[in-house]
């Protein structure tokens, strides 16, 4: 081993030198200079989540449950932790997760996150609801990789719209979040009085799109009227009642795009989606802000892996918060995780560069775990490398 | 899914408007409250249970051994949680459970709590002890429906009488409270030397009865002496030393209306009191009020279902908070919940509207998670809708 | 049911009439009353257990693993729990544990905790280590019932004094102490370097034994050499170093006493010592107080049962706070248990009345729990009483 | 029993004549001294671990599975912890770690160290990385016994240059530890810019060795360019990539003295490792410093002790604080315990003294802990001496 070069002895050598690292290093200390720095409702927007945040805590606690035996014998191969997930490169398998409104964390919003990902080559997913447009966010980062998250609109003209402009950005791939289709019940944000879109913030996409003008009959910046109309018509648009394999099946036809569907828990849903036609599906209870008392996101991630029985990449969401947890979740059949409130957090208190940071030590942190234990790439791990407790013996204490 | 129009989303839009909804959204925060608008023995003598609070602590948490999977596809239908128990139709199948001397709470006491039930459509559940008269919330809130809970007092005459004055003001099932022959040995409120009914609250339906008054022999409230003599009467007589299933076959040959017995977790004891002719059971060891060491309600669920065999309804009361709550009890076999603490608590902030807001936010959060994970209407839950956890992951916050 | 006359009803009456009891009814609200009043020391010695306690938690915490089903069907019947321990009668089947030194919490000592016993007729276990002599005791409280605890002495013939002046008193059983033939590893009293016998103190049946005072040749109190002297002498002398069954066979041959061995964990030790004469055993791992890993001692108690097959009683101790406490024991196979810090809390916050408010709260609780379910007396509690939990839902909260 | 002459009775009679011993008897009361006289961060990077921590406090919270059954029939032998590991004799079956850079704690580091080792006849494992050379640390205790920690540098000359001065020097043993390779993933360390050897600490057996300064090709202490680039030169070299039982194959032909293998967990390694020569193993995860999900060192015991076979002695660290602790890993299989973070934190509080004072503790605990169940020997200690919770009833208190 090489003490000199890595991530970590540059930050060792910046303090010795008087220039130290001024950022976190630890998810909970992110949010907790994150709570100090935002706003108190945008904050707990983000932090929050359904009911009494059961489900929160448990896809965090559930992570105690799967621990690793070190290893010491190894034979000096380097490590790499490169992936591709349907034919989009990455530097890990870490895409940021499709979190909507970035504005509220900071000005800059997805643009920054946009060149974080870049710089640190992992894949972006923008959200629907975005404070700046898909074109804009391409145009930020020219050289990074993105996917575009659709909240399919009731309105079917709208959702190809979105599907095209997504495809002529440039994006890789669409992933429909299908566990969405009513507000969750969140007693934080309710109490605050705080839901963004209907202050406007969070639609750039939709305020920018032909066909939504087109339903609107005017420009949604005209007037404050305007613009209340222009949420109201978001709203009684905003994702549709009804989802079925069909939804799948039609947006295969319009696009060449690789389609992933995010939100997918039930292992004969999971089924039913890849029969029809699903490219991927991401296992998420979209980190427990929907409801109080799902199951933890990574006790679902088994049957579904199983139900995909390797024909489709599965990929997981709702808990991740360190190297140790990456591990876990490809161990458990996960081809790639999503990271999200983390990045959040970091752009709130530091902006692209802050994401960048998280990244980073995100990635160091999954390197160290893999070579501790004897793999060189995450390709190799599977359920063996995981020993299950019969009862956690002491929670995460990051959430 | 359209996001105007619904109870949320009117919360967001008078928050950004400028008239914020001022009341709590959470159990924990209804409580908190509570706790400082209360008299501190007030509070105490709700919120307090039997010796060490272990079983209140216990019919919360034990909630956090069920989880739900949710589910995504969808065909766009609307959902319906109304109900029909034992022929009282309800918008939901949640009541409002028989807690007493609501004065403590709140100046209009149970007229307040009536009309706020009538509004919801929901049940009104009045308790023998209540601050005013059977008649006078009956009167209070001539739409609502109520039912009325006996304690069956030592003198059967009495019992008779309150009874036929039931019936007469129009309530629809009368629920035999059989756990409560004994005081629980409470601390918080022995510690306080609080217990209302020696001040003479929460007896105006025995002061106003004719067979008390003429047990009497004067009227209680004409001079301290007698209002003592007339609160230590009422104690010599309020419960029955003895409690058998030919008490049910007598009060059904008293009555028309359906009798529940309110407090059985035993199954054998169940089978028992239906084959005597008991209309329906309410499992409930009293939210913890009588035994430290009780079983947790939820626990004994299950067996008085099985005891029932679908013959008549089984109820659910004890550690319900929250609609994923009443989303567990009702998959494990429950027809319908009790509402407790939760109105106490609301009512003493705010009152009526307090006691609606609770509600509907009870409703909503029920509707979204049966919505999100596959059902229109509660009728189509079973106990395969549950996971069970080997151990809780994370315990429910709110008690 | 009555609610006039019992004790609980007397505590609210008396708050009415503006004469409230102002003392704790809660196991949690006497230590942390015992704490304030105490020297810090002295309540530290009390209060503490070996190593890092975790065998005093532990202790208190396996009792959440039981619980009971309430029971509503009733035939009206008095209940009783009165008992009968090997010839000697009590109005219930609680002890007072033989702690020592009780001087340390109230300058009556073990006088007051006499008069207290007799007051409520349950047992007093006198500490050989009493801060008065066993004869001062017994002429505090003539009515008193009282077993003297032996710590077997070094020298046999000071053990024979011993057992012929208890015998001398009126003492109605031996309860030989096994599990001290050391100093446990408490780190809360080496920290304070406090043990209050090297100061003289508790050695009251010591100094005051024509014996002992031979063997030293002078009066422990001539002079501080002679004190200092004499704590030595009873250093080198305090406990034998063997045990075994044939001390049993012996100690029965000196008396017509029963002979009761205290600290039995183990069933093979306890088949060892019945078979020798042992008239009953005591399950106890003294509160926590010599082994830091103990196992919970509840959970050895069933194990040692089944061991004495009926043959003699077996007795509980450590742990025991409550009623609830008392029942899971007696169901567990116990046939009466013993009460320590708790007296000794008490003792030191109002002397007397305040160990006999203690007895009468814990008596009120048992009868209370052993009614609500459908239980008269203590004597028909049977393992089916109880259920197990498969993790405890949530623990006690007093120690 | 004897009261008079053993360690606690002196600690008694020192306070009871005014001389108070004024140090901490307990693991967690010395960490919080050490706390508050260490620098921040020179405490946090002894205290820390890996990620969130978790691995360090599951270290911990594992020993609450296991639990002893007091015994009290006793013969009157005298105990004996005494014990012969790889031909070096040892008062007690503990050996204090090889933390490295002691002088973080106090100026006198890893000598102080020595001085308590040979005071109390234990072994101290040097650290490779120790503030003094080995030499020096050979001198300032000689009748001491120590052995040699190993991290197997990069240049394979500078390793046997190592060996050959440690064995010139008098070490008994040499211990490679295998589980170091790359730094471990620190957040505490990496916020507060915090690696002591980066500014040179704890290089004084490289900086001493003429092989490494023979590469270097100057002396390190000639002016800070050159202090900087022997810094880099060695962390260039400091831990092999690769690791092998060839390694200790190697190793085995360079040297007479055994060789122990350090941070086996995996039963498979701990086979091959053996079977190369290996003369004992150490399970270990390194105090969760490596790994954030490291499965509890104390799991991995027994499978390592079933692998070895009984061929070769297997040693237990990683959480080891208290004389029942020690208890838990022999009776688990262990031949050996190592003793890691207490030292440091005795050693920056007091000094020498502190140390001695804390093996004194743990050496009476231990015998304490024998005695109590009916051992003269810790030899006899099978798993059959423990009984495993299926759930932890109190985690130990004390990191």
């Amino acid at each position: 081993m090489n003490l000199v070069g890595g991530f970590q002895e540059s930050v060792y050598w910046q303090a010795l030198e008087g220039e130290p690292v001024r950022l976190p290093f630890g998810a909970r200390e992110w949010e907790e200079t994150a709570r100090s720095v935002m706003p108190a409702e945008a904050f707990g927007y983000v932090a929050g989540g359904a009911g009494t945040e059961r489900a929160v805590a448990a896809n965090r606690a559930v992570f105690a449950q799967w621990s690793v035996t070190p290893r010491v014998l190894r034979d000096g191969s380097a490590s790499d932790i490169g992936a591709s997930v349907l034919g989009t490169a990455m530097s890990a398998p870490v895409l940021l997760a499709p979190l909507g409104v970035a504005e509220i964390a900071h000005r800059e919003g997805e643009r920054a996150v946009a060149r974080a990902a870049a710089d640190e080559g992992v894949v972006q997913i923008l959200s629907t609801v975005s404070s700046v447009t898909l074109e804009e966010v391409a145009v930020a980062a020219p050289a990074g990789r993105r996917w575009f998250q659709l909240y399919w609109p009731e309105h079917e003209d709208l959702a190809r719209s979105f599907v095209a402009r997504a495809e002529q950005a440039g994006y890789g791939a669409l992933v429909v979040t299908a566990d969405t289709y009513l507000l969750g019940w969140r007693p934080r944000d309710l109490a605050a009085g705080y839901f963004p879109f209907f202050a406007g913030k969070g639609l750039a996409n939709y305020f920018s799109d032909p066909v939504f003008c087109a339903l609107l009959g005017e420009n949604p910046h005209a007037s404050p009227e305007a613009l209340r109309k222009a949420v109201i018509t978001w709203g009684s648009l905003f994702n549709t009642a009804t989802f079925t394999p069909g939804h799948i099946t039609r947006l295969k036809a319009w696009t060449a795009l690789p389609v992933v569907v995010k939100g997918v828990c039930d292992p004969r849903e999971a089924s039913r989606l890849i029969d029809a036609g699903a490219d991927a599906v991401i296992v998420s209870n979209h980190g427990g802000r929907q409801l109080d008392n799902a199951r933890p996101a990574l006790d679902c991630l088994p049957p579904v892996v199983r139900a995909a029985r390797g024909h489709v990449p599965v990929l997981f969401d709702s808990g991740i918060r360190t190297g140790s947890d990456v591990y876990t979740a490809l161990a458990l059949g996960a081809d790639a995780v999503l990271l999200g409130r983390p990045w959040m957090y970091a752009l709130a208190v530091a902006g692209q560069s802050g994401v960048r940071h998280t990244l980073r030590c995100l990635k160091t942190d999954l390197t160290n775990c893999l070579q501790l234990t004897g793999h060189h790439t995450h390709t190799t791990l599977t359920p063996d490398d995981l020993h299950r407790a019969p009862t956690p013996h002491a929670p995460p204490q990051n959430r």
